[in-house]
């Protein structure tokens, strides 16, 4: 009576071919062999849905172990999700938040933080997608007046949307600025590990410590399945996310599977073994193609990105080998990510399809 | 100089007793073995994020074939994700939603529906949580008077929320009814499965083929580790839903993960299984208790849940050995959910406590 | 070049007959002289806009005469931006509020607390209008608990939209016990003039001092061409409320003409002595047709309403010379209002007719 | 029993000095006399309220003659009402719009756009508050784009913040521009008058005839105590208005006054012979300043603005007896606008003290 419609059960052999990589983004990547497994220990049995399971407890412990006692973390499903959820809990009705036009709020998130957290986005341009206190205070105005949306709070991402990097001074910069005028800061951490790993810092060390209020804790990009945290360091914010995580649609019902992998990311040093891997990889590629006629590297390769410009036509024809993105294709700019599972392989043999490819160019 | 906070590596042992099991959810549950199967083989090599990878392909095509061509499934994270996101494609600004006064959107989603999806819920008593015409009728009213929040779509569960069934012929007379009224008809199916294998019905047979408009389509209930979907019927409504399902912060990024799991359930017979087991142990634990002195059966068991009132006391000191919800604490009245993993021997020492703790009960 | 469209310019002549008037509502009325006089004593020369003109100022110091040090005020533009602004200014965003399913804002809104102010509004049915505490109860629970929109202000409205009264006591003793549970409590006072004329109480007797968190102040259902105010006694509360006027669209740039207004009622007695002949009217009203057959009244006549149930058919005959409202057409239940302007000649020509269309009616 | 707080009533006399004029913006003017008569004649008597008089009936036909049949007005209570609403009514939830970073939208209504309206905005930056196709298509890319929030409509000023104008052929250039990428176009006409008398054209010629789609209509800065209206050109627009209008909290009870203000204003010239002379007066002070050592025009006057920049100190020594507000303080830049009433006293005054305080100066 009730049909079975397909007949190739897909618990029985993959549909896609697991040996192809490219450089288009880091959540094109799998999920880590490690996380798979912390995934099938935390099954079975029943454990209290919503968040009251030993697992986020655990991930209570694993995250204050990083950040310090006082941080309190709460898993979500993404980082729109963890970015909305975490300025809200920064402003009140009125507020805006400084960002830097490249900023993943600003342009990718299709409008979510002005829509669902009914925030206005104060975009200021920059060269790097790094803000500086002199960039914040082009918008960091106009506080008392009702006509303007009240600049609150500034947000930066670590490491950024362009693959560089702030300095710990850089941040902390940032922060005595903010707050010393009232502000609040909060740093987009999608990519946090790549930061401390490249750096060489613990998390806390750029993170909490260096001023900032409240953070977006990445895990997807970084060998998760899925999920994200919010990570805050004092209680009266933390007492505003339970709220504001439920009615953004962002609390997992069987949340012991989030948090499974943020602790198994983060309590050894999965996170670091893998964000240090893709960051050299991004090192690998720049160096092997740094210098090529016709190629020129437009950012600094600080984290797992590298930007670099071609010749009109190339990074067509080099994509029908390996998917990437263009990034300003007006310019010919392009972006090449490497993941946790990027390979020495994989790169080398991109890299030598690039020289391949810029072979007979001559400006 | 990065610290690992904790010694014991959760990919090398799990945090709690797999063994232990109660009747307080199906989202207390874990992942079904076949899904975390599904999980592992999607997993490796690169796939396109965001819903362009190969299993979101297939989930179109086993969609396609439970629901009939032109069929779209949106996967989302959870399932006030899937409610908001596909009320909201269904009404313009101004819309209201007529609504049992017990159903999720109202009473377990913290307003999502009114702050992310700004939309007014006309919630009506009912006995069972069905609405009927007659129960429509009481909010339908007022349509070109602007003061009055439009209702122009109505949203039932099924199965719904109090374990209650809706049979065919009554959401076809609702779909009627909410039609020649030119509101839209939503379905909210986190238990779909559920009601599929107690009516013995097609998925789509009292879904589509009864004139639901759109629906929520549950995965986590029913063993998926996290992962719901939306779908509909008609090219409009599904160029809504692209846009919808990012701004409410839903799009996941590495998508193959939610549609590999709904492929696994729904591709095969997983999903009837699970939830037809699910039903005969609800059966099995009502048949085992009902007629005992001192409890009283309050709803139809029609699908995984058994609701029961029981004398003051009673339910707390069951709670000490089997985890379970008061439903209308000041009635007595308790919910007893059973779950994809619920075991005859789960039910059986169940209802043996419940017949101990009864035993001396005179009226 | 530029034409003129219509010959006959409106300075010169009304289009309307203004010898006209119904029991339709007090917002069919017009403007009371005395406030026509005062915005033209308003008028000439410049002031600052946006609040910082010397009528607004007087305002400050009229309201400040009523309820006392340190309340604030500020003009809106009308009653439904007054509630959702003052709502928006006791809730953080995961608020609901407990209402009256009569109550304005419950259902003549168009969803403006949802949608504009992002709030739930979890409505009791009631018999009269008037919420008590065991009605608030229906729904005051939940806190901390964040699956649920938690219960954090009521709205009561005085008089009410039945047309009934709270009398002091009954203000207190829910505001105590809103108070008690850690909630607010907003008074929508749309006809609060007419309440107190009812009550023979100052304002603030069964406002501020009974406990009244947040006050929607009315205006223009007592004479006012537009123009209402949220009163608040805190700072903390005020301070928010310079914002939120703002951002839901309610700041008049020529604020001195809505202030002007509100001078011209609430500085000397014109508020009361236009609140109290339009509850004598309708008291009038009420005690001509009292007692006729067909005839129930259906409310108490506490303020300027009355609520009668009329035979099937006679209220559109009547409808033919006097204007007004059915309130629930399925009982023949219709609502009279009556204005500062209605006259005694008014309420007798209607009441005769009212006489004349029962006449031949038996029961 | 109940006191009066105040023992001198406005209604006998203004509070202000009705002679003391400025140049510090067009709404800190009065009300034209002929628009006060306009509302004395429109008083008295019962009018059906929320827009069902007679007033608002012949504001139809008046705006008919205006923009052409089919036209259709909605009448609001200030210009962050009917921009948001206007915008509403064209965009679908995921809408995003773009506008000149000096927009009124974007940095004078606290966000309402993007808080009331969950719209984004895409804010450009210009030399002279004019958006151009080239501008414009700085963020008129990426439809079909989930992640990008859509462009879907582009809102221009006319006379823009900055006192400049389009042409005809400008607005005719962007509007085609626009259509031909599936956008809309708005147009904030706060200031239409001031333009069209400027361009010497009809209301219309500029903007239905020169692919307008929706219009707000200024009247508050052009002599009206308060109300503007929102113009739309086809009946699909104009279904959804009416109840944006209401959610949005900008439709007033008593309507026939706000109504009765537009008809005055537009029926007749009065809207051209008030636009007109404060054009006149713009232009008359910049002629009488234009030239004098230390001062510079900082932008062309082609509406009733004049902008200029001073030497340090000298805007705060003027302000002492001439009100204005500074514009770009760190340049020095300063904003002097014209009204219906300044006389040509009030220019040859200002004008007077404006040498005076230059008199020395030497670069």
């Amino acid at each position: 009576m009730i049909s079975t419609p397909l007949s190739t059960p897909l618990h029985d052999a993959p549909l896609h071919d697991p040996a192809l990589r490219g450089f288009a983004s880091d959540n094109y990547s799998g999920v880590h062999p490690e996380i798979l497994e912390a995934l099938a220990n935390a099954n079975g049995g029943h454990q209290v849905s919503y968040g009251e399971d030993v697992y986020t407890g655990r991930l209570q412990q694993v995250m204050a172990g990083h950040f310090g006692p006082g941080a309190e973390t709460f898993p979500v499903f993404n980082g729109t999700g963890a970015n909305v959820t975490a300025l809200m809990s920064l402003l009140p009705r009125w507020g805006a938040v400084i960002c830097a036009a490249t900023s993943h709020i600003n342009v990718d998130e299709n409008g979510a933080p002005e829509r669902v957290g009914g925030m206005k986005l104060l975009a200021v341009p920059t060269e790097d997608g790094k803000l500086t206190p002199e960039l914040i205070d082009r918008e960091a105005w106009g506080w008392g007046n009702e006509h303007r949306a009240q600049p609150l709070a500034v947000s930066i991402t670590q490491s950024t949307e362009l693959g560089t990097l702030y300095t710990v001074e850089e941040i902390r910069s940032i922060a005595d600025h903010v707050h010393a005028r009232g502000m609040k800061l909060h740093l987009d951490g999608a990519r946090l590990s790549n930061a401390a790993a490249a750096l060489g810092l613990p998390l806390r060390g750029f993170t909490r410590d260096a001023g900032v209020d409240v953070l977006s804790l990445g895990g997807t990009k970084n060998g998760l399945m899925f999920g994200e945290a919010v990570v805050v360091f004092d209680q009266q914010t933390a007492a505003q996310l339970t709220y504001l995580r439920k009615m953004n649609m962002q609390l997992a019902s069987k949340m012991r599977f989030v948090s499974a992998q943020l602790v198994a990311l983060y309590e050894g040093d999965l996170w670091l073994r893998s964000a240090s891997h893709a960051n050299a990889m991004a090192a690998r590629l720049r160096a092997a193609v740094e210098g090529l006629d016709g190629l020129s590297i437009t950012q600094a390769t600080e984290a797992n990105a590298v930007f670099a410009a071609l010749p009109p036509g190339a990074a067509d024809r080099l994509r029908e080998k390996f998917r990437f993105y263009d990034w300003d294709a007006a310019k010919g700019e392009v972006r090449w990510m490497c993941s946790f599972d990027t390979t020495e392989e994989d790169v080398d043999a991109f890299a030598e399809a690039i020289r391949e490819e810029l072979a007979g160019y001559r400006r």
